[in-house]
């Protein structure tokens, strides 16, 4: 297909090339299709009148495990051969891809390790361990995940399966832009743009390539916490820029230090740009969620409508499809984001 | 109908009588099934562990204006004339009709006082005036609800629209009953039971007439806040009780005193009995829908869950309609309900 060769000469440097494709994407929504919640497109009009533009909203913490981690999660352990199943599985994350390969993992009665940062939000830790993940937490500031997970693999012969830089999670992220472009064309809607969530940019590589063949006016941005811009900061230079270290945000699921080696060449393909909100942004967009939509939204999650709403992207008048990509929150963090 | 023959010998002594129908609860689908949004019904593993039952959930939340309201107000309204139009509306509320009739009254450019307590949560009081409604509060203790409204009426010439003593209203509720019985049937479950909350009685009165003849081996139950648990007793006694004063209750969309002369009738013919919650197990069950379903319930619209979780029906190993009926809560409230 001439969008998968003009991706592949744009990114001749990169050792990891994968090149995503729509028939990715299907192969693994034809997989995963009868185990995850096909979660709805709707709109509402106090939304849109705050936004001053249509707003297609997709509800991903309605997914089970509370977010769109499930779908990869889903795609990639359907495909481990049952010498693999009995290796056990090892996962790192700062918490949605956990609960997701804990409850993915129990469902087919595979062991999981999970390395989850200390300092992850108790919902997440507690939540992976009750599905049945076995976590072992890691210092963020003095511990590489990577290498405790490749440790525990060489020692237990466990597949690896990374929150984003794997093929087969992209493309089950993917199924979230492949809903959105069937569920916005089934209500006669054109999408001017699409945003989504992005920490190690899995879930836009994927929609962005399931956009690009099935609703190609479409722009897709990222959207990352202030602090946290490495993939908008990459996209404008065009390769992979880092954090500064020690930035604080609100938003627990999108603090990666850089992007993903497979999802960054797929994201400066297919993107229009990235943006970044802040914390305060953050809080307003959760409140306007719980306000008018009765949904329990994480920080992280709802960065796409914030941007919207602090006007990051020129969405006036507009038809924008948002997806709000986890709902998993602890108490405490959503009272204070909600004005309690 | 027999059915409808069986209620009206049942209540001879009732002045008010009205025997509402499948054919009502139709109409009211026909009149309004372009303008209300047909929630879903799911279910969830989690939810079905903690209750040991199958729970078919049906989130009224996501209803337009946060509630199972909006479509006993849009039954109503649509059958007003272009005359009693133009003299406006006048309804009274504890939040949820006050939000309901302000949006459907906008909708049609008709004018709508909403009389509300003045200890009414913010969100509602506030909600109604931002929908367009003209907000009149009362003290609870020193005024009559009922003795304002007609008198506005009287003054006015506004059209009364009660909470639940109206037969379009209570059809127009009954909505939420046919939608349950046609999803459960789609998704081939059979309903042992079916639990609604219960204030003035207009969700269950209008629900059990959809369900008695669309499902009719379901038992239907009333659930009230331990304290205003009227309906529970007076389904018990045979005949309208009245709650003792100086009860609270963290439900305040459930506070009336006595149920409604029309909705009573129609709940003592149908219903299978009623049941109440306390303000913990109602906390409990905010949690549990918040930790797993990720949906904003408010105290009054969880008490189905509450009860189920806490034993106050059988439904161990059966299968059960649970509708969450509305998600209008004050943040601080519903911080506290939630464990933060």
């Amino acid at each position: 297909m001439s969008s998968q060769s003009a991706l592949s000469s744009a990114i001749p440097d990169t050792a990891q090339v994968f090149a995503a494709t729509i028939s990715d994407v299907e192969a693994a929504y034809d997989r995963i299709s009868g185990q995850v919640i096909r979660t709805p497109l709707f709109e509402n009009a106090a939304v849109n009148a705050a936004c001053g533009a249509r707003i297609l909203i997709k509800p991903e913490m309605l997914q089970h495990t509370g977010s769109f981690k499930f779908r990869g999660a889903s795609n990639r352990v359907a495909l481990m051969s049952a010498a693999e199943r009995a290796g056990g599985i090892v996962a790192w994350s700062s918490g949605n891809h956990a609960l997701a390969i804990s409850a993915v993992a129990a469902r087919h009665g595979i062991h999981a390790t999970i390395l989850m940062p200390s300092d992850a939000p108790r919902a997440k830790i507690e939540g992976a361990e009750r599905l049945g993940g076995t976590v072992r937490l890691y210092d963020r500031a003095t511990e590489v995940r990577e290498e405790i997970g490749a440790d525990i693999a060489a020692r237990t012969g466990a597949v690896i399966i990374p929150p984003y830089d794997d093929p087969h999670v992209i493309a089950g992220q993917g199924t979230v832009g492949l809903e959105l472009a069937e569920q916005a064309a089934a209500l006669g809607a054109r999408l001017d743009m699409a945003l989504f969530a992005c920490s190690g940019g899995g879930l836009v590589a994927g929609a962005a390539t399931a956009l690009k063949a099935r609703s190609p006016a479409t722009q897709v941005f990222s959207v990352e916490p202030d602090g946290f811009d490495d993939t908008a900061r990459s996209l404008a230079s065009g390769k992979p820029e880092r954090n500064a270290p020690g930035a604080t945000t609100l938003c627990d699921a999108l603090m990666v230090p850089t992007p993903g080696l497979l999802t960054f060449p797929i994201n400066r393909a297919l993107l229009a740009g990235g943006v970044a909100v802040t914390d305060d942004e953050v809080k307003a967009a959760m409140r306007l969620v719980y306000d008018t939509l009765k949904l329990v939204v994480e920080p992280g999650g709802v960065t796409p409508l914030a941007a919207v709403l602090a006007g990051k992207v020129d969405a006036t008048g507009k038809t924008v499809g948002v997806v709000l990509s986890g709902g998993n929150v602890d108490p405490d963090t959503y009272a204070t984001c909600i004005g309690a």
